[in-house]
Protein backbone atom coordinates (compact mmCIF):
# COMPACT_ATOMS: atom_id res chain seq x y z
CA UNK A 1 0.00 0.00 0.00
CA UNK A 2 2.76 2.57 1.05
CA UNK A 3 4.97 1.67 -1.74
CA UNK A 4 2.02 2.23 -4.31
CA UNK A 5 1.74 6.10 -2.90
CA UNK A 6 5.27 6.48 -3.05
CA UNK A 7 5.26 5.25 -6.65
CA UNK A 8 2.83 8.62 -7.80
CA UNK A 9 4.86 11.36 -5.35
CA UNK A 10 6.33 14.64 -6.74
CA UNK A 11 8.72 17.11 -5.13
CA UNK A 12 8.01 20.13 -5.05
CA UNK A 13 9.93 23.60 -3.66
CA UNK A 14 9.63 27.09 -3.24
CA UNK A 15 8.07 28.74 0.03
CA UNK A 16 4.15 29.06 -1.37
CA UNK A 17 4.04 26.39 -3.52
CA UNK A 18 5.12 24.27 -0.68
CA UNK A 19 2.92 26.02 2.04
CA UNK A 20 -0.26 25.21 -0.16
CA UNK A 21 0.55 21.60 -0.62
CA UNK A 22 1.56 21.66 2.73
CA UNK A 23 -1.83 22.95 4.10
CA UNK A 24 -4.28 20.68 1.06
CA UNK A 25 -6.03 18.09 2.60
CA UNK A 26 -6.17 15.73 -0.45
CA UNK A 27 -2.05 15.14 0.14
CA UNK A 28 -0.50 13.30 1.68
CA UNK A 29 2.93 14.42 2.35
CA UNK A 30 5.84 11.89 2.88
CA UNK A 31 8.50 14.48 3.87
CA UNK A 32 9.51 18.01 3.83
CA UNK A 33 13.32 19.22 3.66
CA UNK A 34 13.77 22.70 4.95
CA UNK A 35 17.19 24.65 5.91
CA UNK A 36 17.32 25.57 9.87
CA UNK A 37 16.38 29.31 9.16
CA UNK A 38 13.05 28.20 7.72
CA UNK A 39 11.86 25.87 10.81
CA UNK A 40 9.74 28.92 12.01
CA UNK A 41 7.97 29.29 9.33
CA UNK A 42 6.60 25.76 9.26
CA UNK A 43 5.11 26.20 12.64
CA UNK A 44 3.57 29.26 11.40
CA UNK A 45 1.63 27.35 8.43
CA UNK A 46 0.23 24.55 11.35
CA UNK A 47 -1.63 21.87 10.54
CA UNK A 48 -5.66 21.10 11.25
CA UNK A 49 -8.24 19.36 9.67
CA UNK A 50 -6.73 16.37 11.56
CA UNK A 51 -4.43 16.11 8.61
CA UNK A 52 -1.26 13.73 9.57
CA UNK A 53 2.38 15.43 8.37
CA UNK A 54 5.33 14.27 9.05
CA UNK A 55 8.24 16.31 11.39
CA UNK A 56 10.86 18.11 9.03
CA UNK A 57 13.79 17.08 7.72
CA UNK A 58 16.42 20.19 9.03
CA UNK A 59 19.22 19.99 6.17
CA UNK A 60 21.50 21.75 4.32
CA UNK A 61 20.90 23.60 1.41
CA UNK A 62 22.94 21.50 -0.36
CA UNK A 63 21.02 18.71 0.64
CA UNK A 64 17.89 19.97 -0.84
CA UNK A 65 20.04 21.28 -4.28
CA UNK A 66 20.47 17.41 -4.75
CA UNK A 67 17.36 16.01 -4.41
CA UNK A 68 15.74 18.47 -6.58
CA UNK A 69 16.43 19.39 -10.52
CA UNK A 70 19.23 21.09 -11.01
CA UNK A 71 18.74 25.07 -10.83
CA UNK A 72 15.06 24.50 -9.01
CA UNK A 73 14.93 28.24 -6.96
CA UNK A 74 13.78 26.59 -3.76
CA UNK A 75 14.05 28.84 -1.49
CA UNK A 76 15.38 25.95 1.56
CA UNK A 77 12.23 24.35 1.81
CA UNK A 78 10.99 21.36 -0.39
CA UNK A 79 8.25 18.63 -0.51
CA UNK A 80 7.63 15.03 -1.28
CA UNK A 81 4.23 14.45 -1.26
CA UNK A 82 1.18 12.49 -3.48
CA UNK A 83 0.60 13.62 -7.04
CA UNK A 84 -3.35 15.42 -7.48
CA UNK A 85 -6.16 13.30 -7.97
CA UNK A 86 -7.23 13.71 -11.72
CA UNK A 87 -9.52 15.78 -12.73
CA UNK A 88 -11.91 15.57 -15.90
CA UNK A 89 -13.72 17.85 -18.39
CA UNK A 90 -17.33 16.05 -17.41
CA UNK A 91 -16.42 16.90 -13.36
CA UNK A 92 -16.00 20.59 -14.69
CA UNK A 93 -19.08 20.43 -17.03
CA UNK A 94 -21.18 18.75 -14.27
CA UNK A 95 -19.98 21.88 -11.83
CA UNK A 96 -20.84 24.54 -14.40
CA UNK A 97 -24.72 23.36 -13.94
CA UNK A 98 -24.93 24.41 -10.60
CA UNK A 99 -22.86 27.79 -10.85
CA UNK A 100 -23.90 30.83 -12.19
CA UNK A 101 -20.61 31.80 -13.79
CA UNK A 102 -17.43 29.94 -14.58
CA UNK A 103 -14.44 30.51 -16.81
CA UNK A 104 -11.57 28.09 -17.96
CA UNK A 105 -8.70 27.95 -19.98
CA UNK A 106 -7.65 25.84 -22.60
CA UNK A 107 -4.51 26.05 -23.66
CA UNK A 108 -3.05 25.04 -27.06
CA UNK A 109 0.19 23.74 -26.72
CA UNK A 110 1.63 26.14 -24.34
CA UNK A 111 4.11 23.69 -22.61
CA UNK A 112 7.05 25.91 -21.01
CA UNK A 113 6.37 25.00 -17.26
CA UNK A 114 7.04 28.81 -16.19
CA UNK A 115 4.50 29.94 -18.30
CA UNK A 116 1.92 26.93 -17.62
CA UNK A 117 2.60 27.86 -13.37
CA UNK A 118 2.16 31.60 -14.52
CA UNK A 119 -1.14 30.90 -15.85
CA UNK A 120 -2.34 28.98 -13.31
CA UNK A 121 -1.47 31.64 -10.76
CA UNK A 122 -3.52 34.36 -12.86
CA UNK A 123 -6.57 31.85 -13.49
CA UNK A 124 -6.89 31.17 -9.57
CA UNK A 125 -6.69 35.16 -8.97
CA UNK A 126 -9.64 35.92 -11.68
CA UNK A 127 -11.59 33.04 -10.02
CA UNK A 128 -10.73 30.40 -13.06
CA UNK A 129 -11.95 26.72 -11.92
CA UNK A 130 -9.91 25.22 -14.61
CA UNK A 131 -7.19 24.74 -17.19
CA UNK A 132 -7.98 22.66 -20.21
CA UNK A 133 -4.22 20.93 -21.53
CA UNK A 134 -3.72 18.17 -24.86
CA UNK A 135 -2.62 15.06 -23.01
CA UNK A 136 0.83 14.41 -25.57
CA UNK A 137 1.43 18.86 -25.10
CA UNK A 138 0.93 18.71 -21.70
CA UNK A 139 3.83 20.60 -19.17
CA UNK A 140 6.05 17.61 -17.52
CA UNK A 141 8.14 19.37 -15.05
CA UNK A 142 5.21 19.68 -12.33
CA UNK A 143 7.77 20.95 -9.77
CA UNK A 144 8.80 24.10 -12.15
CA UNK A 145 4.79 24.22 -12.96
CA UNK A 146 4.07 24.41 -9.01
CA UNK A 147 6.86 27.03 -8.06
CA UNK A 148 5.68 29.73 -10.58
CA UNK A 149 2.18 28.99 -9.62
CA UNK A 150 2.73 29.87 -6.15
CA UNK A 151 0.80 27.85 -4.60
CA UNK A 152 -2.04 27.67 -7.05
CA UNK A 153 -1.76 24.20 -8.79
CA UNK A 154 -3.73 23.54 -5.53
CA UNK A 155 -6.72 25.08 -6.66
CA UNK A 156 -6.57 25.39 -10.23
CA UNK A 157 -6.75 21.65 -11.44
CA UNK A 158 -4.92 20.82 -15.17
CA UNK A 159 -7.62 18.76 -17.22
CA UNK A 160 -5.46 16.78 -19.73
CA UNK A 161 -7.76 16.15 -23.10
CA UNK A 162 -6.48 14.04 -25.94
CA UNK A 163 -8.27 16.19 -28.36
CA UNK A 164 -8.79 19.88 -27.79
CA UNK A 165 -11.48 20.39 -30.21
CA UNK A 166 -13.61 17.73 -29.40
CA UNK A 167 -13.51 19.14 -25.88
CA UNK A 168 -14.21 22.55 -27.42
CA UNK A 169 -17.42 21.10 -29.01
CA UNK A 170 -18.51 19.25 -25.40
CA UNK A 171 -18.04 23.02 -23.71
CA UNK A 172 -20.19 24.56 -26.68
CA UNK A 173 -22.94 21.76 -26.29
CA UNK A 174 -22.90 22.56 -22.31
CA UNK A 175 -23.29 26.21 -22.65
CA UNK A 176 -19.68 27.75 -22.94
CA UNK A 177 -19.04 30.88 -24.76
CA UNK A 178 -15.63 29.63 -26.73
CA UNK A 179 -13.35 32.70 -27.14
CA UNK A 180 -9.99 31.95 -28.74
CA UNK A 181 -7.35 34.61 -28.26
CA UNK A 182 -6.09 35.32 -31.93
CA UNK A 183 -4.96 39.06 -33.83
CA UNK A 184 -7.56 37.86 -36.42
CA UNK A 185 -10.44 38.72 -33.96
CA UNK A 186 -12.37 41.52 -32.66
CA UNK A 187 -10.94 43.77 -29.85
CA UNK A 188 -11.66 42.04 -26.52
CA UNK A 189 -12.88 44.83 -24.95
CA UNK A 190 -15.91 44.91 -27.47
CA UNK A 191 -16.95 41.25 -25.90
CA UNK A 192 -19.93 40.75 -24.22
CA UNK A 193 -19.65 39.00 -21.33
CA UNK A 194 -21.24 35.29 -20.83
CA UNK A 195 -21.91 33.51 -17.86
CA UNK A 196 -19.69 30.60 -19.23
CA UNK A 197 -16.36 31.09 -20.86
CA UNK A 198 -13.38 28.77 -21.56
CA UNK A 199 -10.67 31.18 -22.95
CA UNK A 200 -8.65 29.44 -25.40
CA UNK A 201 -4.98 30.31 -25.42
CA UNK A 202 -2.51 29.22 -28.27
CA UNK A 203 1.79 29.05 -28.14
CA UNK A 204 3.70 32.34 -28.60
CA UNK A 205 4.51 32.28 -32.24
CA UNK A 206 2.45 29.33 -34.14
CA UNK A 207 -0.60 30.90 -32.28
CA UNK A 208 -3.84 28.68 -32.10
CA UNK A 209 -3.68 25.80 -34.66
CA UNK A 210 -6.15 25.89 -37.44
CA UNK A 211 -8.56 22.95 -36.59
CA UNK A 212 -8.84 24.87 -32.59
CA UNK A 213 -8.99 28.11 -33.96
CA UNK A 214 -11.89 27.28 -36.38
CA UNK A 215 -13.69 25.68 -33.66
CA UNK A 216 -14.00 28.62 -30.98
CA UNK A 217 -17.71 30.54 -30.75
CA UNK A 218 -15.36 33.94 -31.56
CA UNK A 219 -12.13 34.96 -31.72
CA UNK A 220 -10.76 37.68 -29.69
CA UNK A 221 -7.94 40.15 -29.88
CA UNK A 222 -5.71 41.98 -27.41
CA UNK A 223 -5.63 46.08 -28.38
CA UNK A 224 -2.04 46.04 -28.61
CA UNK A 225 0.52 47.61 -31.80
CA UNK A 226 3.21 48.74 -32.16
CA UNK A 227 6.77 47.20 -33.57
CA UNK A 228 6.83 44.24 -30.45
CA UNK A 229 2.96 44.06 -30.63
CA UNK A 230 2.63 40.41 -29.38
CA UNK A 231 2.91 39.63 -25.19
CA UNK A 232 4.35 36.50 -23.45
CA UNK A 233 1.83 33.75 -23.30
CA UNK A 234 0.95 34.26 -19.75
CA UNK A 235 0.90 37.67 -19.94
CA UNK A 236 -1.83 38.00 -22.85
CA UNK A 237 -3.82 35.12 -20.36
CA UNK A 238 -3.71 37.33 -17.50
CA UNK A 239 -5.22 40.38 -19.33
CA UNK A 240 -7.93 38.22 -21.50
CA UNK A 241 -8.83 36.91 -18.00
CA UNK A 242 -8.84 40.52 -16.95
CA UNK A 243 -11.29 41.43 -19.58
CA UNK A 244 -13.26 38.96 -19.71
CA UNK A 245 -13.67 38.78 -15.93
CA UNK B 1 38.18 55.55 -30.57
CA UNK B 2 37.18 51.81 -31.36
CA UNK B 3 38.80 51.13 -28.06
CA UNK B 4 36.04 53.14 -26.31
CA UNK B 5 33.33 51.71 -28.22
CA UNK B 6 34.31 47.90 -27.03
CA UNK B 7 34.02 49.48 -23.87
CA UNK B 8 30.55 50.38 -23.88
CA UNK B 9 29.22 47.10 -25.18
CA UNK B 10 26.69 44.22 -24.62
CA UNK B 11 25.91 40.67 -25.35
CA UNK B 12 22.20 40.47 -26.47
CA UNK B 13 20.94 36.96 -27.56
CA UNK B 14 17.86 35.38 -28.65
CA UNK B 15 15.89 35.92 -32.46
CA UNK B 16 13.96 38.63 -31.60
CA UNK B 17 16.27 40.51 -29.36
CA UNK B 18 19.20 40.51 -31.75
CA UNK B 19 17.15 40.91 -34.93
CA UNK B 20 15.63 44.28 -33.09
CA UNK B 21 18.86 45.30 -32.59
CA UNK B 22 20.01 44.81 -35.41
CA UNK B 23 17.92 46.92 -37.41
CA UNK B 24 18.48 49.55 -34.50
CA UNK B 25 20.10 52.63 -36.25
CA UNK B 26 21.12 53.64 -32.56
CA UNK B 27 23.61 50.68 -32.13
CA UNK B 28 26.69 50.15 -33.46
CA UNK B 29 27.03 46.07 -34.26
CA UNK B 30 30.73 44.64 -33.23
CA UNK B 31 29.50 41.27 -34.16
CA UNK B 32 27.12 39.05 -35.01
CA UNK B 33 27.41 35.27 -34.11
CA UNK B 34 25.28 32.54 -35.69
CA UNK B 35 24.11 29.00 -35.85
CA UNK B 36 24.92 27.59 -39.81
CA UNK B 37 20.87 27.23 -39.71
CA UNK B 38 19.92 30.25 -38.61
CA UNK B 39 22.08 32.34 -41.73
CA UNK B 40 19.15 32.67 -43.54
CA UNK B 41 17.23 34.28 -41.14
CA UNK B 42 19.84 37.24 -41.27
CA UNK B 43 20.03 37.51 -45.25
CA UNK B 44 15.87 38.26 -44.12
CA UNK B 45 16.51 40.68 -41.89
CA UNK B 46 18.62 42.74 -44.16
CA UNK B 47 19.97 46.52 -43.57
CA UNK B 48 19.01 49.31 -44.71
CA UNK B 49 19.53 53.21 -43.92
CA UNK B 50 22.45 52.95 -44.54
CA UNK B 51 23.36 51.10 -41.38
CA UNK B 52 26.77 49.72 -41.11
CA UNK B 53 26.60 45.61 -39.99
CA UNK B 54 29.90 43.42 -39.84
CA UNK B 55 29.18 39.81 -41.77
CA UNK B 56 27.98 37.12 -39.43
CA UNK B 57 30.44 34.92 -38.05
CA UNK B 58 29.39 31.05 -38.69
CA UNK B 59 29.91 29.54 -35.11
CA UNK B 60 28.91 26.12 -33.62
CA UNK B 61 26.48 26.48 -30.84
CA UNK B 62 28.84 25.81 -28.27
CA UNK B 63 30.74 28.61 -29.40
CA UNK B 64 27.91 31.10 -28.64
CA UNK B 65 27.34 29.04 -25.04
CA UNK B 66 30.99 30.10 -24.22
CA UNK B 67 30.44 33.39 -24.74
CA UNK B 68 27.63 33.82 -22.82
CA UNK B 69 26.45 33.70 -19.38
CA UNK B 70 25.79 30.20 -18.34
CA UNK B 71 22.14 28.86 -19.39
CA UNK B 72 21.53 31.66 -22.14
CA UNK B 73 18.61 30.65 -23.73
CA UNK B 74 20.52 32.19 -27.07
CA UNK B 75 18.34 30.26 -30.21
CA UNK B 76 21.66 29.72 -32.22
CA UNK B 77 22.24 33.49 -32.50
CA UNK B 78 23.83 36.12 -30.33
CA UNK B 79 25.19 39.91 -30.83
CA UNK B 80 28.22 41.94 -29.67
CA UNK B 81 26.70 45.68 -29.73
CA UNK B 82 27.12 49.14 -28.22
CA UNK B 83 25.07 49.76 -25.09
CA UNK B 84 22.03 52.19 -26.08
CA UNK B 85 22.20 55.92 -24.98
CA UNK B 86 21.03 56.90 -22.00
CA UNK B 87 17.65 58.57 -21.54
CA UNK B 88 17.00 60.83 -18.64
CA UNK B 89 13.15 62.15 -16.97
CA UNK B 90 13.59 65.22 -18.32
CA UNK B 91 13.77 63.70 -21.84
CA UNK B 92 10.63 61.95 -21.01
CA UNK B 93 8.89 65.58 -19.86
CA UNK B 94 9.76 67.58 -22.94
CA UNK B 95 8.03 64.51 -24.82
CA UNK B 96 5.20 64.34 -22.79
CA UNK B 97 4.30 68.61 -23.49
CA UNK B 98 3.83 67.84 -27.14
CA UNK B 99 1.79 64.32 -27.25
CA UNK B 100 -1.87 63.97 -25.77
CA UNK B 101 -1.64 60.64 -24.44
CA UNK B 102 1.80 58.88 -22.27
CA UNK B 103 1.81 56.38 -20.37
CA UNK B 104 4.74 55.05 -17.97
CA UNK B 105 5.98 52.57 -15.85
CA UNK B 106 7.74 52.99 -12.79
CA UNK B 107 8.99 50.08 -10.63
CA UNK B 108 9.79 50.31 -7.11
CA UNK B 109 12.46 47.68 -6.34
CA UNK B 110 11.36 45.15 -9.16
CA UNK B 111 15.04 44.21 -10.80
CA UNK B 112 14.33 40.54 -11.55
CA UNK B 113 15.69 40.78 -15.12
CA UNK B 114 13.23 38.36 -16.87
CA UNK B 115 10.17 40.01 -15.10
CA UNK B 116 11.88 43.92 -16.03
CA UNK B 117 12.01 42.39 -19.64
CA UNK B 118 8.56 41.40 -19.73
CA UNK B 119 7.64 44.40 -18.64
CA UNK B 120 9.56 46.08 -21.54
CA UNK B 121 7.31 43.86 -23.30
CA UNK B 122 3.93 44.82 -22.79
CA UNK B 123 4.82 48.34 -22.35
CA UNK B 124 5.72 48.34 -25.70
CA UNK B 125 3.13 46.60 -26.77
CA UNK B 126 0.69 48.76 -25.00
CA UNK B 127 2.04 51.67 -26.21
CA UNK B 128 3.88 53.20 -22.58
CA UNK B 129 6.79 55.27 -23.35
CA UNK B 130 9.35 54.67 -20.44
CA UNK B 131 9.91 52.34 -17.80
CA UNK B 132 11.09 54.10 -14.96
CA UNK B 133 13.75 52.55 -12.25
CA UNK B 134 16.06 53.46 -9.13
CA UNK B 135 19.22 53.27 -10.12
CA UNK B 136 20.57 51.58 -7.21
CA UNK B 137 18.01 48.65 -7.83
CA UNK B 138 18.46 48.36 -11.57
CA UNK B 139 18.59 45.07 -13.18
CA UNK B 140 21.91 44.58 -14.59
CA UNK B 141 21.87 41.30 -16.79
CA UNK B 142 20.85 43.15 -19.64
CA UNK B 143 21.08 40.15 -21.99
CA UNK B 144 18.54 38.27 -19.96
CA UNK B 145 15.86 41.02 -20.16
CA UNK B 146 16.48 41.75 -23.58
CA UNK B 147 15.63 38.20 -24.12
CA UNK B 148 12.70 38.57 -22.14
CA UNK B 149 11.34 41.35 -23.91
CA UNK B 150 11.97 40.24 -27.31
CA UNK B 151 13.21 43.79 -28.94
CA UNK B 152 10.81 45.64 -26.98
CA UNK B 153 14.35 46.93 -25.43
CA UNK B 154 14.76 48.80 -28.51
CA UNK B 155 11.92 50.88 -28.17
CA UNK B 156 11.45 51.80 -24.50
CA UNK B 157 14.10 53.13 -22.47
CA UNK B 158 14.60 52.32 -19.02
CA UNK B 159 15.36 55.54 -17.30
CA UNK B 160 17.33 55.55 -13.94
CA UNK B 161 16.48 57.72 -11.08
CA UNK B 162 18.27 57.98 -7.83
CA UNK B 163 15.37 58.99 -6.06
CA UNK B 164 11.76 57.65 -6.84
CA UNK B 165 9.94 59.69 -4.96
CA UNK B 166 11.52 62.83 -6.25
CA UNK B 167 11.03 61.44 -10.00
CA UNK B 168 6.86 61.00 -8.87
CA UNK B 169 7.15 64.74 -7.88
CA UNK B 170 8.34 65.61 -11.16
CA UNK B 171 6.42 63.84 -12.82
CA UNK B 172 3.17 65.08 -10.96
CA UNK B 173 4.29 68.61 -11.56
CA UNK B 174 3.96 67.85 -15.07
CA UNK B 175 0.31 66.78 -15.26
CA UNK B 176 0.77 63.11 -14.60
CA UNK B 177 -1.66 61.01 -13.07
CA UNK B 178 0.77 58.95 -10.34
CA UNK B 179 -1.07 55.56 -9.77
CA UNK B 180 0.00 52.82 -7.73
CA UNK B 181 -0.57 49.46 -7.40
CA UNK B 182 -2.00 48.20 -4.06
CA UNK B 183 -4.07 46.18 -1.99
CA UNK B 184 -5.48 48.99 -0.60
CA UNK B 185 -6.37 50.71 -3.44
CA UNK B 186 -9.73 51.03 -5.31
CA UNK B 187 -10.24 48.99 -7.97
CA UNK B 188 -8.75 49.41 -11.31
CA UNK B 189 -12.00 49.26 -13.39
CA UNK B 190 -13.36 52.30 -11.74
CA UNK B 191 -10.45 54.78 -12.47
CA UNK B 192 -10.78 57.57 -14.69
CA UNK B 193 -8.50 57.54 -17.39
CA UNK B 194 -6.05 60.29 -17.77
CA UNK B 195 -3.91 61.56 -20.53
CA UNK B 196 -0.88 61.50 -18.49
CA UNK B 197 -0.49 58.19 -16.75
CA UNK B 198 2.42 56.88 -14.61
CA UNK B 199 1.80 53.32 -13.11
CA UNK B 200 3.64 52.49 -10.04
CA UNK B 201 4.60 48.88 -9.58
CA UNK B 202 5.97 47.18 -6.08
CA UNK B 203 8.13 44.04 -5.61
CA UNK B 204 6.16 40.63 -5.35
CA UNK B 205 5.85 40.10 -1.76
CA UNK B 206 7.04 43.42 -0.39
CA UNK B 207 4.94 46.00 -2.66
CA UNK B 208 5.20 49.57 -2.76
CA UNK B 209 7.40 50.90 -0.71
CA UNK B 210 5.68 53.39 2.43
CA UNK B 211 7.37 56.53 1.04
CA UNK B 212 6.55 55.38 -2.89
CA UNK B 213 2.92 54.57 -1.55
CA UNK B 214 2.50 58.16 0.21
CA UNK B 215 3.56 60.17 -3.05
CA UNK B 216 1.50 58.39 -5.40
CA UNK B 217 -1.84 60.70 -6.48
CA UNK B 218 -4.12 57.87 -6.27
CA UNK B 219 -3.50 53.82 -5.34
CA UNK B 220 -5.85 50.71 -7.51
CA UNK B 221 -6.02 47.25 -7.09
CA UNK B 222 -6.70 44.50 -9.29
CA UNK B 223 -9.95 42.58 -9.19
CA UNK B 224 -8.34 39.50 -8.18
CA UNK B 225 -8.96 37.65 -4.83
CA UNK B 226 -9.28 33.91 -3.52
CA UNK B 227 -6.60 31.66 -2.10
CA UNK B 228 -3.93 32.93 -4.20
CA UNK B 229 -5.01 36.29 -5.04
CA UNK B 230 -1.56 38.04 -6.57
CA UNK B 231 -0.32 38.10 -9.74
CA UNK B 232 3.34 37.89 -10.94
CA UNK B 233 4.55 41.50 -10.99
CA UNK B 234 4.97 41.18 -15.33
CA UNK B 235 1.22 39.97 -15.31
CA UNK B 236 0.06 42.75 -12.74
CA UNK B 237 1.55 45.21 -15.08
CA UNK B 238 0.03 44.17 -18.42
CA UNK B 239 -3.35 43.58 -16.63
CA UNK B 240 -2.96 47.23 -15.45
CA UNK B 241 -1.64 48.77 -18.42
CA UNK B 242 -4.67 47.45 -20.19
CA UNK B 243 -7.15 48.67 -17.68
CA UNK B 244 -5.04 52.16 -18.04
CA UNK B 245 -5.36 52.25 -21.82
Amino acid sequence: MQKHQIKNTEWLWGIHAVREAWLNPNRQIHSLLIIDKNQKMINEWGVGQGLRRPSADIVDRDIINRRLPSGAVHQGVAIQCSAMEEVFLSDIIIKSKSTDKMTIVMLDQVTDPHNVGAILRSSCAFGASAIIVQSRHAPEATGVMAKAACGALEYVPIIREVNLSRAIEQLQDNFFNVVGLDETGEDISTIQKSEKTCLVMGAEGPGLRQKVKENCTSLLRLPTNGPVPTLNVSNATAVALYALK
